[in-house]
Parts: structure tokens; sequence; C-alpha cells
């Protein structure tokens, strides 16, 4: 690290500016902010040999370079970014599948999707990484996605459920990475309120901030109606309002407990192979001693 | 009101991000936000007849249109604004008259100063508008300021109190009156945090975010040292921390204090018909029959 420069931590007004609230509960405040120290340190960082975590999925870290490089080697005129931290169901696929139709309807030849799953740090109610990585992998092989447009990569972050300050960071971020059009559905990077009977964040500022912040204008932002499971055709669409009766909202708290407890969801939700995979993770909990959910520790990075 | 806008009033989160804090106790918060709506309404605002507060201040109530007005009038070739909401010391007076003497330095022939008192609302014990209107034209009159380069104008903004928050709006708003260069000192717009035995803000951090903040890039910062009465030399000069037993701090609750009890303060702190108008105005407090202070009620503007 050079130019380095040192700033008191102060706590309270870093979780307020970055949450807007100080509820406790919050999970990265929890897991990193509370009883790390007093002082930050800050300045230019120089990696001087690629970090490794050797937990059998270091393929899919690449560097932002490294992602440019792909793009440019499959010849994209268009690259779209998704970010996503839950299992790929189908109306994500949707979104997914939707943008790149419309972006070969604007003129583009070739568009490509990165695919680019969160790798950091994830409340211990989220699906570990290594799951979410093989379920990833069933939508690729299953052809929910096209393996030939898409780039699956992992992003490194640890997640800060911050809604529309953390959306900034990912989307530019992916701008780094070399997209030019991000994908932004409702309530991007949002958690209920820790301590009220509420969605922390209004659902519509995280793009709304994205339209408008500083240092993102050279990314295109792609707002996209919410998808869900129409039980008229049996299988995830875009929400119609006007025939509400007819769609299912499946949250990822109630995705997770059909996985949970063996329970089915509608045909046409997600993928069988996919969809295997969670009942997998969550038997491989349930055969813990103590037959309750651990909490998954993050790996910590090795520089090799 | 045009293009009308409704939003839902978030007001933690509003709190939290404006003053990175949800402590109770914050003065402009407990004025305004707390008792408020739980909706907000936002358009394009077309103002129909200038508004008149008809308290005998209104012709230092000029629209950023005006004051442009009158530094072309004036032939300024550069414009520096003052913000404040104390009395003027003579270490305001410092500041101000040093910027004037590097600006000629710097080659301008005509630099004006724009002294900006907010005059909106201010917390119960911060001097009352009137009563620092009086005391800024005992500063012009005395010349400790010299009336043909100065312009004295009532900035309408309430006070937030929300340090490098507030700051961007008060430098903002110059920009939009004319000004180019900007004075901000230690910890602008900030006070002690309303729970804990500190001040709310790191004192750098206002000029630090002016440095850095979008759509401020045409205002020229001018940061200083900050200023303290000179034993040695009986008068208010730069801080220098190779003799620092020479000098003594007066802060704005040590000179209310003073004032409040009849202390002069020592000679050269402030020309002696501004404090005599701070002396006058503690003692019209103290003839009120409770004999305590009693909370200014800031008028309301009426639209003519």
């Amino acid at each position: 690290m050079s130019s380095i420069e040192i700033y008191k931590h102060n706590k309270e007004e870093r979780i307020a500016r970055t949450w807007g609230t100080t509820a406790p509960g919050l999970p990265y405040v929890e897991e990193t902010i509370t009883n790390s120290g007093n002082w930050l340190v800050g300045g230019d960082l120089e990696v001087l040999q690629p970090i490794k975590y050797h937990d059998g999925l270091d393929q899919y870290r690449l560097s932002p370079a490294q992602l440019r490089k792909i793009f440019e080697e499959k010849q994209a005129d268009a690259v779209f970014a998704f970010q996503l931290r839950n299992p790929v169901h189908n109306g994500h696929a949707l979104l997914m599948t939707d943008t790149r139709r419309r972006l070969l309807e604007m003129g583009y030849k070739n568009p490509i999707l990165l695919l680019h799953p969160l790798g950091g740090y994830t409340k211990a109610d989220d699906v570990p990484l290594e799951w979410r990585m093989k379920q990833h992998e069933k939508v690729l092989e299953e052809g929910v996605l096209d393996p030939e447009s898409t780039v699956v990569a992992i992003f490194p972050s640890p997640m800060h459920y911050a809604g529309p300050t953390e959306v900034q960071w990912h989307a530019k971020a992916r701008i780094n990475a070399g997209a030019d059009f991000y994908i932004v559905g409702r309530d991007p990077a949002g958690m209920g309120h820790p301590t009220q009977k509420r969605d922390l964040y209004d659902p519509d500022h995280g793009k709304l901030v994205l339209s408008m912040a500083p240092g993102l204008e050279r990314l295109n932002i792609l707002p996209f109606r919410v998808a869900a499971y129409d039980k008229s055709q049996g299988r995830m669409a875009f929400f119609d309002p006007s025939r509400a009766e007819d769609f299912l909202f499946i949250s990822g708290t109630k995705m997770r407990n059909f996985a949970k407890t063996g329970v089915n969801p509608p045909e046409g939700f997600m993928c069988p192979g996919g969809w295997q995979v969670l009942v997998d993770y969550y038997q491989s909990l349930s055969s813990n001693s103590n037959g309750s959910l651990t909490k998954e520790q993050p790996k910590e990075p090795v520089a090799v």
C-alpha cells in the first residue's frame, strides 16, 4: 500500500450514512464493523500476486481485466451484467433472456451476459457460495441460460445489504469489468428493516439512485418489471397487475423454506437440476448433529 | 408547483443519511422533521411574488439574481462568500480581510465579499437574526470590514447543523448567487454530538467533502487555519502551534457567556459597538419576567 492515509473510524456515522439507519441487527455491521478498530487505513493498493481461496472456485474469480479480455475474445458488442446472491430461478432467467432479446432488437449482434454472483460474506440464511455455484452450473447445463453467450464469474465483494448505497458499488464495479448494461430489479441489495416490520428501503430508490449517481453516466440501466409465477401459464412471467390473481410471488425466504422442508415449488419455477442442488444443500445441513442451521463461516482469502 | 412528485417520508433514513446519526436531540430534526407528515411533495416551484417577512430586514433578503446584479454593478472580478450564523468577531474578520489580500495577490483587482448570514431557523442558544444583523452593521460602521467591498445579505435557509452534508448546500447556494470563492473554516455547520461528549463531525470533513463533491467543481474552496486570540499581540491572529501558550480560544459558547454575564472579552476580540449589541441582547432577555432565556420563535414568511 502506498500514499497511506489514516482516518478516525466513526462507526456511528459510517453506519448511518451507509445504511440510513443505526438500528441493531444489520448483518454486515455485526459481522465486520462493530468489532473493528477505531482507526481506518487507506491508500493505493498494488496486488503483487493474484489472491487464491483454494476452495475449488478460483477459476471463477476473474479480475476486471480478465473479464474484459474474455468479452473481447468473444467479440461481444454489448455486455450486460446481472448481480445476484441467490440461486437463479426462472424469474431471474426471464430478466436475463429478455434483456438479450431487447439488446438484439436494439441492433446489437452479440450481447454477452455477465452472470456475476456475489462471492463474499452473506448473511447466515442465504445459500452459501459453493452451493450457489453448483446451482448456477445446472442452470447453464439445462439450457435455462445459453452457455455460449454467458460468462459466469464470482464478484468477490462482501454483501452489505445497504440497498441504494450498495447498488452504486455493484454497478460501478461491473462498469470496471466491461459491462455496458446493468439489470436492476426491485429493491436491489435490500432487506427487511432489522427492527421494524417493513422493507428497509423504498423498492424504487435503488434504480432511481443508479440513474442519477455521478460516475455511472456511462452505464445503461435496465429497470425491469417484477417477475412472478404465472399460474395460468405454469411458468415465470412478468407480473401483469390486470390479472394479479393469476400470479404467485415466491420470495427468497419462501423458496428456501420449500427446499428446507422438502416441498417442491410449482413446476416452471426453477430447472429440476438446479432445484435438486438446493434440496441437497438443506439436507446436508439437517444431517448435522444438532439438526439446526449452522452459520457458514466465510473462507479467508489466501495470497499465494 | 409543477411536475409534482410525491414521496414516502422515511424520517429515520432521512435523518441518518443527512446527519450521520439518529441520536435524539438534533435541533433541526426536533424543530421540523419529527412532527412532520409521512409524505413529501416535490416539484418545480415558480415564485409568483417576492416573499416578504415584514420584520425590518427584508432589504437584506436578496435573491441570487439580485446578488449577481449587484456584483456586476460593482464590477467585481472575484466574489468570495462567508457563511455565518454567529456575531462577527475579529477572528472571522481576519479570515475575510486575509482572503481579500490573497485574492489581490493573485491578481484580482476588485474582489467583493458576500457576507451572508443565515436567516432561517437557528437553535435557541444562537443569537437571533435581528440582533446579529445589528451587530454586523456595527462591524461595517466601525470599519472592521470595508463597506465598499462588502455586500451584506441574508441567506434565508434554516440551519440544519448537519456538518459535511449541509456545507455542500451552503456552498452550492453561494455559487448560484455568483460566488467564485468560498471560505471554509474548521467544522463548518457542525455542533457537539447530541448525546456524547465529542464533536458530531470530524472538523476536517467539511472542507474535504467540498473539495470532492460533484457540482462544486466551479467553486474555489479557501480553507483556513483557525484564528484565536493572541495574548502576546492583543488581537485575533492565525493560531501558531509553535507558541500555543500565547493563544486563547474563545468559543461561541464562551463568547455568549461573557455577554450574558456582563464580562468584557479581551480587547481586540470584537469591535466595541458590535460587542455592545450582544450585551444589549442578553440584557433584553434577562429583563423578561422569568429572567431565563426564552426560545426565539422564527417568524413565518408572508408572501405579498
